[in-house]
């Protein structure tokens, strides 16, 4: 509803054409501006599907050509789009600097900074290259085009100290377990053997090389990606790490069970119904609400 | 209940076998009925198994007479199903171009064409076996037999809108982490090499050798699957990718909670029991109340 | 609740012995009957980490002497608690016959069995062994030490019908996600190879060599396990394989989330206090209760 | 709330100057506790740090020099805050025996220990590294300065048995599939060998070695981790393994679902208003609520 209201007050003064073109871009209830959103959705898509097709060499070698020219045509589209966007803006330059404004200037950037670069040697080839594969953020566009999208970004923002103390735990967990598995595994082998600790030029056998690494495992098991380039070899390394996988498997299921439970007590207190009473006009009642909270009136029977 | 309604409404008119043979293979309340349907379900799970057996080489060339027979007496039997559904259909051809009837045609079909199809070369047999694999499609009809498909497909239904913004955001997310990974792990090691990124003919050392590749990795690594095929190896590589794991898992549990906090509004909404207070209209009363927990009104006798 | 009164009408009639041997044996409320279940859960303990030392070669060949004869005084306790248990129930033949009568009597046959079998030869042998693995079930005791054991095995059989769908489901996508990825990483390449499918002498380059392998893929795909032995090779079959991993996860949290909002409800409806009506002393009202739901009597004020 | 009045009742008495250090050092409701607060977070992450970037053999090596001094600084200042904690509690032996306090004297000690130890062979610098390695657990700091963590901690506390009842389920499972698939993929295919199954000498195909190695396969199966550093490879192997996936998989989501549902009831149960209707009872009106939504009643006016 805030949203709405916001929409309207963000409609531009001035000729007509503007404040048309502000409807076309900005809203989707119209059918021009249901086309508009369909046709920029296909051309975001066309063009990520691009920067990813041109990182196959085999592919990128053989058509470079006809990629080119589809690049050029998109990037001109979003060019257009950009200046329509400043054009019937309410604020053209409070857009410009805002966060959206930023990705649909650097949606159409790389291209244009690509033409004026000289490919001389492979540093600034891959500088450009680098700079190209910005428009990967193209995609982000995406997320505008989202309705739930607010919703969504107000849920996480709402549980973001849950996600931050569900990250202090993790990295908590993680920190020991890490230095932990590094003990076990590359420590306690190399004192058996007699080795000195720092010794660089003799053979590792374990996969537990430093703390960071046993870290990167810990990470990698305690949300159950288990990639399994780095795993236990010992007995007793494996024996800890089985315990641990269990305990953390345990532990993470709280915080992740607090958000649900975030979520579900909000979805419970929305009110269900749009019933309004007779006599105040109150709407938003609790869901199942028999008289009216603000007048004592009885709301209208359903049957 | 609608669905009973519909099954009524749907029962055809004409002599009274028809009536009687809807029933057996429609409906599963009589002895006949159920009866019917245990052997449906053992001959679909056989079909399947048979499909699934045919195309391990060993078993295949030892016991294709047997496998053979088999088949046909299975597709002997759906033909014969096939031709009762038809026959006992209210709508023979509304029933025909449903999807239920185009799967049940799919799985005789496959077997006939196969018949009359001659061996002569290597692609023709490919093809023929295509078609055969068809009849995995088989396993499609066990759906229509659970009687909590309908209640699953409308839980689906209904949170398709969360599913779309759980793709979108699983989208953007998977495409901005691959582009970053494969920026990462492929330009910059070849950059500090000197290498041109589109020279086919060197050694790649990453397996992040594409932007597709990497989006891949991304999605085997944002659903936990992890397979360990595609992993980073430069230290950063292994920080960037153990620091997107955690962002990812953190924000992948908001939409699906949100599921479960569909779910389970949607659960406690409905009233275990009809009996609603006349002045406050509380429900769910124990089964033995007589007057309301809430605000003492007595209830309405029921007998 | 129900449990304490069948546990009442469980006691055996007699000598005092027996009923007291009774209450040490099934209660653990009393001192000795505690004092008898941490020494059962030490002896449970002690006896499958036996089973599982005696299978590591190189410690069984040292130490068979002491494994031997701890495993005959476990073996010798467990039967006297077995011969205790017969002695003390209240039908001895009912308890010999029942589930956990069985499971008691198969936690000391097999050291018996081993002492009378002749280790002639290695397949005797391997049959003593896998006689002797049984021993391994005894754990399946702490089942019922455990207080909420029959809390849960309650939950898991009233979810019982959710986990058959569940299944069901699981089995469809599993056969149907199988069947197009063997077609896609086995069938498509031989095609263009121009090999015949079932010959078994020449070179087999994908891992989804027939479809069971390719169903076994599925499932350990899509409960997100991802050991990695088999993975997709092909362009396509990857990103078929993550199209699939998507779906599949975003339709597995329905039926998940399912199960949570069916144990959310019932936590729910649970009534949290003990408040007794003071007119007719009916407990079990619900939680936010004012009214006694039998009598209509106002409950007494918390504050 | 308990916590705010413990914390009052913790301030000690004594000239002023030692007030005020508590209630920088405790407390972080002055600016001075906060910024004290951020200095001892980057403290604690520099140190983490520090320890991790040690056991990087290239790192160190070049690096002893200025990690040296870093470690050194940073000692001192633990070291001076572990004296201002001892001089400012209430009761400073109370806090040096303390979790924390223990915790803190582990911070500073080994750096103080490495110092007085002479380097003089591999083993003494090994025991000499284990104990600089525990400073990692200065990361545990960090879990007092989290506002969530008494919540997160009674959370998991009172959640303790069902996490005590989850890891007997998943001890039962383990076992009892460990030692199935022991037999399956070991007992078996060396039966159908001839060979003795204890002997050492032989070439052991499977890796399913010992039934410790199959229980460490199902615990990191069953947490759906899947390493895939040990696989069935035979084909009964992977039909079972298959089949426990998804047993274990559906049996597993109930006590986890256990979790998220107590969380759910806990945070329902909370009213967000404590304005209850003098007649029914009923809270959690609407925060501009007069009258009882659910039987009419006026409701006690607040001001």
């Amino acid at each position: 509803m805030s949203r709405r209201r916001s929409k309207a007050e963000q409609r531009p003064e001035g000729p007509p054409w503007r404040v048309l073109m502000h409807d076309v871009i900005f809203e989707s209830d119209t059918p021009a501006g249901w086309a508009f959103d369909v046709g920029l959705l296909l051309a975001i898509l066309t063009s990520v599907t691009l920067v990813a097709v041109e990182t196959i060499p085999s592919v990128a070698q053989r058509n470079w050509l006809i990629l080119g020219r589809f690049e050029w045509f998109l990037t001109i589209l979003f060019t257009i789009e950009y200046g329509a966007r400043l054009a019937c803006a309410k604020h053209p330059l409070r857009y410009a600097v805002s966060f959206w404004g930023v990705i649909d200037l650097l949606s159409v950037l790389p291209t244009y900074v690509g033409f004026f670069f000289v490919e001389s040697d492979a540093n600034s080839f891959v500088i450009l290259r680098s700079i190209r594969l910005l428009r990967a953020f193209r995609v982000l566009k995406l997320w505008r085009m989202m309705d739930d999208a607010e919703e969504l970004s107000q849920a996480i923002w709402k549980a973001r100290h849950k996600i931050i103390v569900f990250l202090i735990v993790v990295l908590v967990a993680v920190t020991i377990s890490g230095t932990l598995m590094y003990f076990v595994e590359n420590v306690i082998p190399r004192m058996t053997r007699g080795e000195s600790p720092l010794d660089d030029s003799e053979f590792v056998a374990s996969q537990f090389d430093s703390i960071p690494q046993a870290m990167y495992w810990a990470i990698v098991t305690m949300t159950t990606v288990g990639y399994g380039d780095i795993v236990p070899k010992t007995t007793i390394g494996k024996f800890i790490s089985a315990t641990l996988i269990l305990l953390g498997y345990s532990l993470i299921i709280v915080p992740s069970g607090f958000v649900t439970a975030e979520l579900t007590s909000r979805k419970s207190s929305e009110p269900d119904d749009e019933t309004a009473c007779p006599r105040c006009a109150t709407v938003e009642h609790p869901g199942e609400a028999v008289y009216c909270y603000r007048c004592g009136e009885r709301l209208a029977a359903e049957g």
